[in-house]
């Protein structure tokens, strides 16, 4: 809430159902109970809950949960920030002693200290999203096991395409957490003292000494709902541009509020903190008067985890399918910065586009460098409605220190449109997989300089190696009727061969999108 | 160049004067001579210089700088790509023994070998662009003086707004460099073996060791403009959207060419490494058959120096003002990442927009956090038309490692975007500084909680302290006819504090932009 607009707000006043959950960030300055107490014109009620809205009335029931006193609290326009609770799938022995949610930092404090009170050597995390990501990178150690527990195919299934996810498995397995994938938790059991011992999932049963359950959040809509508060398909409170509820004295706003996808214009229920605060400042403004509009959001979230930076914005490959775009993508890798700063490391970054237009619909990045930094213009060229061919100009800030001279972003740009164009034939490192497996000969090229090849080889057996130095004196060793498929470090290198065989006439060359980096998660 | 392109080129002749100039970039890959020589339709002559151009023949006429003979190369397509060279002021002593200039990478390895190998103690660099920003910096040592001389009356005069400059010049001085603004100089002098040792400025005499002379670089235009090809307004060669000069067999790019500015449209030189290597694409496209253009450019520039990430976009306040456009400008403080993250820093952002509009103009970001991912996301809103209210509902990636849960750029925007409409009035430090040695008075309320002021005290005599957690108990002790100007660590509070005083009715009530963060580079 933008509290210098509480200033145009005669009375405000808050219900807080415990002592510690008031933090309101204000420009990202925390706030605590007691700033809000020597607000004259803000009243904090704390351990008071709010039970029932009386709308005709203009009145909340709240109920002292110390005293178990009631009382009725009238307002001019009610707020509804009623957050949103870890969602508990429904499996017996989620009630077991040992099973921990993460909601509140407390929550984090309370599942370390019991750890290492206990001196606890096996942890189950169920769920690989944003919530299981961080406590599964953050216990990992030599001395405390971590089973990830994940019932889709891959890990980060709501934020990422399965490609990208490929480039995370690989860490987390390198840090040495076990992912399951595919692996449904039917129950928890218990030993005889009513602690979390086992798990049982659909792939057999895990020995475990606590859960945690971090299978996503719901909003909180029972008062509102218990209102007649119209809740949206997405299971949230409905609201307009204004975050007007449909009872016009009554907004919502947080992780309680729906929001509208700028790609799709549908209802979605994206719950973050970005845009729970600029929604803070939509509702004062427009009680105050003013006539702002929270905009669509792009879904743009970004976790860090096992070193690595990841982030998506937009609609990813498989959403967009399935919303009936026809679309193009392309996977690219390179360096945030230059080879010569000590600094520098690698991004992985995927566009997804519509084929017609151009349209750019999506990104998602992966790498242990500064991705966050193009996930950030991308999602404001997707503000904008760029088209990938826009992105190839962008004049972006280089200096040797933050960037290469084309910067990554501009290469995934250009690679992106010459394969919307036919330019370039790409092909992905999962297709490579599938058409192996399915018993087809491709005649795999290593573009590399030897002492790459010998320092991180291409795990594909038959794989010719000659170095795109080398290759214009020697493509004609290349006799093949398969596809060729040219692989570098990055990409590169394999798009310059591709361009090259091409020009000497071999027909069916592909370059593997993202290079070895990439190609290393399907082939091991 | 896109060397991919080269493929659709029959012959490519390169010209080169020097063995070692050749470091091509193509997609950051990092191309030496030998591998040019390696491939078959590229021929690399080094120790080649082009001398003239026969148009009407379609052929240049090279020396080879060895044996002294020449000899006609003919041409269908010829790229000028003569980049640019040392700018150096017509001054007496330019040629001494120890003056340096700053081009290639040895011109760099030179200077420090030089100054290891005498054991020297004094260097002063002449001019503070990019280019004498960072060797001032790399020098600055307890056992080195660098005296850094500067005709203007600011540092980075090109690149950024006065206001900005000064929050450098804190952090230079603080290094133990001396600034010398406002500070021409006139000639240098020599002893009697012909070695620099004092350099004549309208300020007086600095005594020296060495000099490094850092005061731009010209364009080299000599081969074009002797063969009839049209220079432009700029010194640089023109060239149409597809980098074709006035003669369409010739393409320019790179440091020898000139730009269009994207917000004046107005022909600029603003030479970029970034800049040459889209060009390098186009010009090979075009020649290719490709309709690719190269778009204007916004002049993103960004040194990093005196461990600051310093950078612009787009128009600055003065040049939108020289332009011709009724501009409002703000000045926010914030942090790059959340205050719990170990590696959170401060950046400071100025927004240059247009009154009317609410068109962002141009931005320039300046600290030791992350400002450059800001100015990348500002750089691409500038390309799509944005406005400033576009940016406040940007949905940028957010988690505590990145960002802020509003982010610092969107807390700018919101600031300018209030001030533009009138919902806040802001003041600047050059303004209060200003006023106030105008003998005006002033009512400096500082809003920061007691152990901050103890910190780091705002070095104005008279400066009232009310902690904002106190301002609405002890408002009324503010009795004044003066602008009250409020003042806080970034300018949030500052702000807070004035909304929340002119909702109590008092009337001249202004918080002071950008915080003491700002302020502190005015008041010592």
């Amino acid at each position: 809430m933008d509290l210098s607009l509480i200033e145009g707000v005669a009375y405000l006043c808050m219900l807080v159902p415990k002592l510690d959950d008031l933090m309101m960030t204000s420009y990202g300055v925390m706030r605590d109970t007691e700033f809000f107490r020597k607000q004259k014109n803000v009243t904090v009620l704390t351990h008071t809950e709010a039970i029932k809205i009386n709308r005709e009335e203009k009145k909340v029931i709240a109920r002292n949960l110390i005293s178990g006193l009631e009382d009725s609290i009238t307002y001019d326009y009610l707020v509804l920030a009623t957050g949103a609770k870890p969602s508990i799938p429904p499996i017996s022995g989620a009630d077991l002693n040992h099973v921990f949610t993460l909601h509140h930092p407390h929550d984090a404090q309370t599942l370390k200290e019991f750890i290492k009170a206990n001196k606890i050597k096996h942890v189950t995390v169920m769920g690989s999203g944003l919530i299981g990501m961080e406590p599964a990178d953050a216990l990992a150690s030599p001395r405390l096991k971590v089973v990830l527990c994940e019932a889709e195919s891959q890990v980060l299934p709501k934020l990422l395409d399965v490609d990208m996810a490929k480039l995370i498995e690989s860490k987390i397995i390198e840090s040495g957490v076990d992912i399951s994938l595919s692996c449904r938790v039917n129950a928890l059991e218990g030993d005889a003292e009513g602690n979390v011992c086992r798990v049982v999932t659909e792939q057999g049963t895990i020995d475990t000494e606590a859960v945690v359950i971090a299978t996503g959040v719901r909003p909180v809509v029972d008062l509102a709902s218990n209102a007649g508060i119209t809740i949206g398909s997405t299971g949230a409170i409905q609201v307009d541009e204004h975050m007007m509820t449909s009872d016009p004295a009554i907004y919502a706003g947080g992780d309680c509020a729906e929001q509208h996808h700028l790609i799709t214009g549908e209802p979605v229920y994206i719950p973050l903190a970005s845009t729970a605060n600029k929604q803070g400042r939509v509702i004062a403004d427009h009680i105050g008067g003013i006539d702002t509009r929270f905009a669509p959001v792009e879904g743009t979230s970004v976790p860090q985890a096992f070193d690595l930076n990841i982030g998506r914005t937009g609609l990813g490959e498989k959403e967009a399918k399935e919303k009936g775009y026809n679309v193009v993508t392309s996977v690219s890798s390179g360096l945030d910065s230059t080879h010569y700063y000590p600094m520098h490391a690698n991004i992985t970054t995927k566009l997804i586009a519509e084929q017609e237009s151009g349209r750019l619909l999506g990104a998602q990045v992966c790498g242990m460098g500064e991705s966050v930094k193009r996930l950030d213009v991308l999602a404001t060229a997707l503000k904008f409605g760029a088209k990938v061919e826009d992105l190839i100009d962008l004049d972006l800030a280089y200096a040797p220190p933050f960037a290469t001279a084309i910067d990554v972003l501009i290469h995934a740009a250009t690679t992106q449109e010459n394969m919307r164009l036919g330019l370039a034939k790409g092909i992905t490192a999962e297709t490579v997989q599938k058409r192996l497996q399915a018993g087809e000969r491709l005649y795999i090229l290593d573009d590399r300089e030897l002492e790459e090849v010998e320092a991180s080889p291409l795990p594909i057996e038959g794989t010719v190696v000659i170095s795109l130095g080398e290759l214009r004196d020697r493509w004609e060793e290349i006799q093949t009727d398969s596809l060729i498929v040219t692989v570098c470090g990055l990409g590169i290198r394999g798009y310059e061969a591709a361009c090259m065989l091409k020009g000497k006439g071999l027909k069916e060359v592909a370059f593997l999108q993202g290079g070895i980096s990439v190609t290393k998660a399907y082939f091991k």
